[in-house]
């Protein structure tokens, strides 16, 4: 098939296809690699702060000299009530127990010690660094970031998942719209209210592009020629790719997480807000079976925090209960190629 | 573009465009029209008694001599326990003043009234007036109906949510699936866990389509030329229609309900437990806001008897916070059209 072009152009990649952020997992080499392969790389920024967030963009310069997107977290911070306090002390505690039950042995960062960093001072690095595409999620940029933004003609991707959102991201600005189908794996990108939308790629797709002029690109479900298809038929005009590249040469994921991907069925996959108090589709375990309807799940970005460092030793001793692993609807052989090569066939796959 | 010819023949119609059974919207007067543009028309013949089935199969007859599908729900009802029993009595009483609170007079049914109808005779109804094409919802056939309706060379069609249920309907001889996707709107039909599946259409009809041998029709979120191609590219071979006819002149909708319908946007379409028992997608309204979190849902069918009565009066009175209104994702300028020019339209305008 012909790709179409629009966002090839405005993009100055060869493929309309995006490598998806994937915090955690996606790396400056995977970044690299994608772009090797003709298609646009991102490099997950998340909520890093500004002095990570140029290391990791230097580093991936080093690796290539094509275009990429930094992606980073736009989400509203909630303010630190004496509530919140109090939920986050008897969360701290249960977390703490439930791990040690677990033989996992972890002090969680007490309030006093968690760096909640602004998106602001990431968009300063990301102007610094002449990055000329930004792409975000779990919210709109603030008008005066756009400006500064556009001034620096940087290239605006947002996402959305619901009609609204993309209307929203529309009239504020942005140049390109990611749309993510309930389909997706990792962090839903809802920001406009609080019952996340949970639409389908058939409606949400068609949907936006009746009612938005931007660009489109689509987010969910594909992995292979005919679901990338699919989505060109509903008029999206690129393409990301995330969970196929979940087990590449890569990607961070370790051994045993890889190994976790080869025994997933369609029933364990789950949307969960239990690892970051976000919603996010990925592998039910015993953490979220334990998690998911308590009490104990604070607001983002507060819970990503509290969770983190419990993640980072589950992680260290290899223990799969208490991980998040995110992996989308379409649940597939998951080749452990090199990013480049699982692209090139995919773009081969569409022909 | 070509349709399909695969399910054409075995259903012997001249496009593979089946119009969705809706159970208190179709009409044997949309099946026959459906018939007319050349598509299967679906009879919903649900969990009505056999007498009222080949009722409804005879009127169908007098309208149309072109085959069409009687479907029916294939629900494995729970058994009567004590506890169900006090659970009933506490339902009806919490509906009866909730109706009440809200100008709805009703005296909703006592256990002993109800009629659970057997999907049994349905089946007997369906052979003996030589219906030869049998869809159903909710749940598989048992061995000793598929054999029966087998022997009648009746063409069998099953409706999957998930892999796992695709795969059991295969196994048992069913002939063709169709694979709803979560956009699509109406009762799911899953039936396999207890926790439904909820898997947008990229990812499960092509999964569907990986796993399983027999035909696929693919139902969810199709409303147009290229919502229909998008789903032959994930190879469908059929393909479901339900919520464009929603408004048609056949319908059996009241003013007020399509009137609803002018006005709906994606934020009002939820998944609900409220009125049967069994989720489904439709229209947001007081009573699923009311219920939906509530201890005051029966398992289907209960639920779904119980609340008859009271949906009755509402229709009546044209209360539309009363009455469930099912609905998909693809929110949508709902045409009074006949269903035969509704029909034509869209087939028209997938060349």
């Amino acid at each position: 098939m012909l790709f179409p072009e629009t966002i090839s152009k405005i993009l100055n990649v060869k493929y309309p296809i995006i490598q998806a952020p994937m915090f955690g997992v996606s790396t400056p080499e995977m970044t690299a690699a994608a772009a090797k392969a003709g298609c646009l790389g991102s490099l997950a920024l998340a909520d890093l702060s500004a002095e990570k967030s140029i290391e990791l963009i230097q580093k991936t310069k080093k690796l290539t000299n094509q275009p990429f997107a930094a992606n980073i977290f736009v989400h509203h911070i909630p303010e630190m009530t004496d509530e919140l306090k109090q939920q986050y002390f008897k969360t701290k505690k249960y977390l703490e127990n439930l791990a040690q039950e677990n033989s996992i042995e972890v002090h969680l960062p007490d309030l006093e010690a968690l760096k909640i960093n602004s998106y602001h001072k990431q968009i300063d690095a990301i102007i610094d660094e002449n990055c000329k595409i930004l792409s975000f999620t779990f919210g709109n940029l603030d008008q005066k970031s756009i400006q500064k933004l556009k001034e620096n003609e940087t290239i605006l991707i947002g996402t959305c998942t619901s009609v609204e959102e993309a209307l929203e991201l529309e009239k504020s600005g942005i140049d390109i719209i990611c749309v993510q189908g309930i389909e997706a794996g990792g962090h839903r990108g809802s920001f406009v209210s609080e019952n996340i939308p949970q639409i389908g790629g058939f409606s949400l797709l068609s949907q936006v592009y009746d009612s938005v002029k931007v660009p489109l690109i689509y987010a969910g479900g594909i992995y292979n020629g005919k679901t990338l298809k699919a989505a060109k038929e509903l008029d999206a005009q690129g393409f990301q790719i995330g969970s196929l590249l979940l087990a590449s040469r890569e990607s961070s994921l370790q051994e045993f997480e890889k190994e976790r991907l080869t025994n997933v069925t369609e029933k364990d996959i789950v949307l969960t807000k239990s690892f970051s108090g976000r919603y996010a589709r990925g592998i039910k375990n015993k953490f979220i079976e334990t998690i998911e309807n308590s009490e104990y799940i604070l607001p983002y970005p507060y819970q990503n925090k509290l969770t983190g460092e419990m993640r980072r030793i589950a992680r260290n001793v290899k223990n799969s209960e208490f991980v998040n692993l995110w992996l989308g609807q379409s649940v597939n052989q998951f080749s452990e190629n090199s990013t480049e090569e699982i692209l090139k066939k995919l773009i081969n796959d569409c022909n």
